[in-house]
This record gives structure tokens, sequence and C-alpha cells, in this order.
């Protein structure tokens, strides 16, 4: 039999598809230049990577453990996961973590190996939680209980602390986030761990949705605790919201004891299935490695910095023509009164019941925000002509 | 406050991570010469929608409701969806899908569906059934049953129709293997229906494992039925598979009414939350797009063709060297006895037990097969020796 490439199975793309894509990417660049709502940054360049994207890529498993799919990214990924467990203070060999497809993932982990170490437990998850996390709890069959939200979107301790009071009985599976969805607030470890202290609850867990957080925190001075120094059993943080990647991605970070319980021997792909997923994507681990060489923690800070004094501009901003905006502390979300349908769809603005915000990412320039404002004006103007 | 690039705070890639970026290139493109064991393809070439790389693409949520997040793909992946809703006989709007991460996503996802239907329901599966499928039903809490297989690895009908008639007051939710992983045997819905039949079970939901087969079977004469006009609930087919990707992915459809069961509306992002994953990878729609807008039908269906040719030659080979070497019919998955350490790890070679096989994707040529043979001729020799 004489073997024929097969590149004579495929056509060029045809014309009119390829005109069509063209248009579709000058469409984008327009709205790219309007993106203000979400917690996804634009300012990267992985260029020199894409010839890897001509290889069938695949980190199935356990980035630990060898595999026999030797096409994988499986060293750079171990990189990354050294990178976050350092700036996490996880402590050495104790903690184990893969690139995850993004924060649902991550949190979907951490969920489940709670669960697993506490197969009765009840999970605490405030109001103002992900709307991704109550899918989790439902598809995982988890026990939980949703606590109340203060008015800047942090937990309400005293509901907390009544709620768990009820169920001492039961082991307590924190999930608390550390930078909510709309106002990016923090919940506080350390008052929630006094909770659980007070209460004398010996078996409890605690899993940090850190998507966005988790790479400011580390970043600013006096931030709260929120890594394993502050006892937590696992975190999830998003790899394409500070770090910016064209592929959802994110890290997964739990102590080693939990994920050995969930880890099961699996001789046909001679590896250990510790992830959720089985075939694994291998080139954003290769793009955050790009990312963290070429930034570094010094680059990062800057970064963050840059991020903050952006958000204050946007504050100063709103002020000038009469709107109240706000930022969590450490938050470089931007919170304000819900606007015209007309400026939240130009400007891709994220909203709740009466609330809108915006997230000041690192490619947000002060010229965006003063093209956002006086679009607002404009539109405050009309409605009242 | 002024605007600065923020490429300040990114410096070039320091050399000699350039020069290991280089060497692990080097390394795959060995690695990729030696690629006989996993059912990925490397035949593509996605070189012209890399410009899309360097936009915060994200396809989060229901790619057919319009998202606040107007970086995505949905119009394509919609299209994606239409090819493989057509393919697999759907009925025109009775069916919904979504382009996941991979057979693990879409196999997660049918369960979670099947569960949701008839929560008390019990799920079969063989015991030839991809190693990712018990970790799925323990995370879901789904109850279930492993089935013998028989020999060829295709499910054990009397064992089944044993083992539904001891429930038979529990709806039975069938995980059906479209290629099974190690041998690609494919079980006979029709012989699982008329079991359901016999036992007068009227509770039932049929998902199917077509990870491979899914892209092999309609393009082959005489193939059994195993699609939406078989009476299947949902399926899951990987891209990255027959199709080929650098980043794993994959199609998952369902019948419209399960999924408007846990489809619930979500303010936040003002789109749906049916899918599993929230932000989602937009850059695969686009490739499996491009492949579908390049190849096609017919293209498809001479790569199969090729691929199975392939296969066959394998077995010829084998066969001069008096190794036993066989294929289930409409399966490229070439199963012959385990061989030395060395030829396994050279050509990638997946095992269980005494098994082990290759498959004969689209880039596998006759030369690496000529190649494999002269390596366990060599090492056979050795032994001897």
């Amino acid at each position: 039999m004489k073997t024929m490439s097969l590149q004579k199975y495929s056509r060029p793309l045809n014309q009119i598809y390829q005109k069509r894509l063209d248009r579709f990417f000058q469409h984008l660049k327009v709205e790219a230049d309007h993106f203000l709502g979400y917690p996804c940054s634009r300012e990267f360049d992985y260029s020199p990577l894409y010839p890897f994207l001509n290889m069938p890529l695949n980190n199935v498993g356990d980035p630990f453990i060898e595999s026999r799919y030797h096409l994988n990214s499986h060293e750079y990924e171990r990189e990354v996961i050294a990178f976050f467990s350092e700036l996490l203070q996880a402590k050495e060999n104790q903690t184990w973590g893969y690139v995850t497809n993004g924060g649902t993932e991550g949190n979907m982990y951490g969920i489940y190996l709670a669960r697993e170490t506490y197969p009765n437990g009840l999970v605490y998850h405030s109001e103002t939680t992900h709307y991704s996390v109550p899918k989790i709890l439902r598809m995982l069959h988890a026990r939980n209980i949703m606590i109340k939200s203060q008015a800047n979107g942090e937990i309400d301790y005293q509901d907390l602390a009544e709620t768990i009071r009820i169920h001492r009985d039961i082991p307590a599976i924190i999930f608390a986030n550390i930078g909510t969805t709309m106002t990016g607030a923090i919940d506080n470890l350390v008052k929630i761990k006094q909770i659980l202290s007070d209460l004398a609850i010996s078996q409890y867990y605690i899993h940090c949705d850190a998507a966005l957080g988790g790479m400011i925190l580390p970043f600013v001075d006096n931030a709260p605790a929120f890594d394993f120094s502050a006892g937590i059993d696992s975190i999830s943080i998003s790899g394409h919201k500070m770090i910016g990647s064209p592929i959802p991605c994110g890290l997964a970070l739990a102590k080693k004891t939990h994920v050995d319980r969930i880890a099961r021997a699996v001789e046909y792909v001679g590896t250990l299935d510790s992830t959720i997923t089985g075939s694994r994507n291998a080139i954003t681990p290769l793009f955050l490695w790009y990312a963290i060489k070429t930034k570094g923690k010094p680059g990062f800070k800057e970064i963050c910095q840059h991020c903050i004094s952006v958000a204050d501009y946007a504050i100063g901003r709103f002020k000038d023509i009469g709107i109240e905006a706000w930022r969590n502390p450490y938050s470089i979300t931007v919170v304000f009164p819900r606007q015209t349908e007309d400026v939240l769809a130009r400007w891709q603005i994220a909203t709740q019941h009466d609330m809108a915000h915006i997230i000041t990412m690192p490619h947000v320039k002060t010229h965006h925000i003063d093209r956002l404002i006086n679009d607002i004006t404009d539109a405050n103007k009309q409605e009242v002509a």
C-alpha cells in the first residue's frame, strides 16, 4: 500500500469563509478596545509559543508522574505549580496541584476533595459567591447552606456563626471568596477560623475561590491572609484573568493528604488519575510558564499597582460627574450604579440588579475610563433631554 | 495619571529558557514521529487561526444565547454543533450541545443529565469502559453497576440483561461505549434496547461515549446505529482525536428536554448556565470549524478509509512476523500481545495487562508500521539471544 499525504483530503478555506474570519477578527479588535467589564486581561503575547500548536500535545494525568503519552508539557506545568506553591506559602512536598481549564474546575476540585474528606460535611458559602458554585454543589451532591452577605459583598460573619452553631455536629466546609465576582470582596479567614474555634469545630475544610484575588493579594502590601499559611486546604486561581491567556485556564492547589485520598492508579495511561479532566490542555501551562518567566514577581507587582491606580482614577472620574463609585480594599473592581443598556452593552459591563462594575485589568488605560465617562455623560444628557 | 504600556513590566525571555524551549520543541518533533499508541491525530494545521490567540476569547455560557462578553466565537461553535447534530441525525431544534474540554467533560455532562432525569437511576457500564468513568460516577454520586465485558471488549449482553432484571424497579441509565479504549469495541444499541424492551423498562436513558468512534462510524458503510436515530439521549465525541487539535476538546450533545432541566438563568453574564465549565475555550471551536470547512464530510470519509487500510496493513505486517494482531469491526485500534518495555516506550504504546494496541490515526503511515515491526523483530531477537 502506498502512503499518501492526507493533505489531499483538505482543501484551502473557501474565500467566503476566509473573508468571514477576517471580518470576525476586525470585529474582535473593536470589541477588545471596549473590554472593561470582565476580569480578563488582554495584555499578553504568546506568539513565540505558537509553533507548539502544531503538535498533538496532551498533559493527560498527574503532572508529577511520567506518562507514556510523551507529547506533554508536564515539566513546564510543574514549574508553574512550583511558582504558585511558593507564592501561596504552601509547605514543601505537602501540596499538590495542576493547571485546570479555569476557575470552575478548580472550585469543583476543591469541593470534591472536601466532600471526599467529609462525606457528610456541610458547605457554607455566601450569597455573593459566583453563580457556578451552586451548580457545582448540585452536581457533586454536596450538602450546603447559603449564608447572607454584607453590603460590600463579604460574608456575614454573624449569620455564618449562627448557622454553624446549629450544625455543630457536622464537619464544616468553608467556601471562601478571595474577591467576590461583583464587588471583589474578601472573606476574612481570621474571623472565620475564630468562629470555628469558638464553636470548637475540629473537623473543617477551607477552600478559597481566589480566581482574581489570588494573583493580586500576594503583590499588595498588608493584604489579608488567604493562602496555605492561613490554614486553607485548597484553592482555585484563574490563569486567564490577571496573567492573561486566550484560553481559559487556572491553578488548582490542595494539600497532598486530600489528593491522595482520591488518586487512583490507572494502568492504561501509566499515570495517576488525580485530576478531574483526563486529557488536559498542555498549551496553557506553557503560556503561564512563559508569563511567569517574562514578568516574574516584580512584574506582577508593578502590574497590580498599575491596576489599582487605574481603579482609583476611575473612582475619581465617576465622582467628577456626580456618580458614586467605590471599591473594596485590595480590589480592582470598581462598583457603581447600573447605567443605560447602551453604555453597558458597548463597554461589556457586567451587572447584577442595580449594580454595575468595571474591572481595571492590566489592559485598561485611563483613556478607556475617560471614554466610558464621556459615554455615560452623553447617555444621561440624552435621557434628561 | 499617565498611562504607560505594560510592556515595560515584561522582559524578553532569558536565553537559557529560550534554548530550553527550542530543545523541548525538537524533542517533541522526535516523539511525534513515534506516536502510535494514542487516538490523537497529529494531522492538522491551524496556523491561519493563530492571530485569534492574541485576544482574550471566552465562550462563557450557552453558545445559543447572546452574552455580554462579546469576545467569543459562539457563532462558529454553533456551526460546529450543527455539523455534528446533522452527522448524528439529531432532530432539528430538539438537540442542544456545546464544545467541551474533551471526552471526560462530555461524559460527565451526559451522566449528570441522566442523574438529574432519574435521580435514583442505576448506571450500567461495562468493565472495559474508560477509566475516567468510574471517577465521574464517584464524583457525581451516581449509583452504578459494572457489567462484564466480552473478550473483544463489547459489553456482555447476558450479564447486562440479568443485572437489569434484578433492578427492574429502578430506571436504567446505559453508558454505552462506541469504541472502547483498549480494543475499539462497540456496544450494540439494538441489543441493549431489546433487553430494555424485553424487561418492559420504560424509564431509561442512553449515553454514548463515542470519543473516537463518533467520528469514524458516520463515515464507514453499514456501521451499527449509535446516534440520535438509534434513540440515544446524549453523546460525547472528542475533537482532538480523529479531527485533531493541539488542545483537547470535544462535543457534548443531548436532547434539549434534558438540558432545560438543568439550565438556570444567571443574570451576571446575561446568559444561561447550561454548560459544566463557566469560562470556556473559544479557540477550539474555531479549530473544529476550520477542520470541518476545509475537510468536510468527503474529506473525513477518505481519512477514515485511509486509517482502516493502515490498520489492516498493520495486522498483515504483524502476521508476517508471527504475531497475532486483530481489530474489531469499524475500529482502527489494532490489538496485539504486550511487547518489551523498550518498544512500548519508544512508540508510546498503551497497554492493559497482557494487551497492547496501536491506533492508526490519520498521521500514521505504513512506514511507521514498518519501523515498529522492525523494532519488535529486533527486540525479540535480542531476547532470544
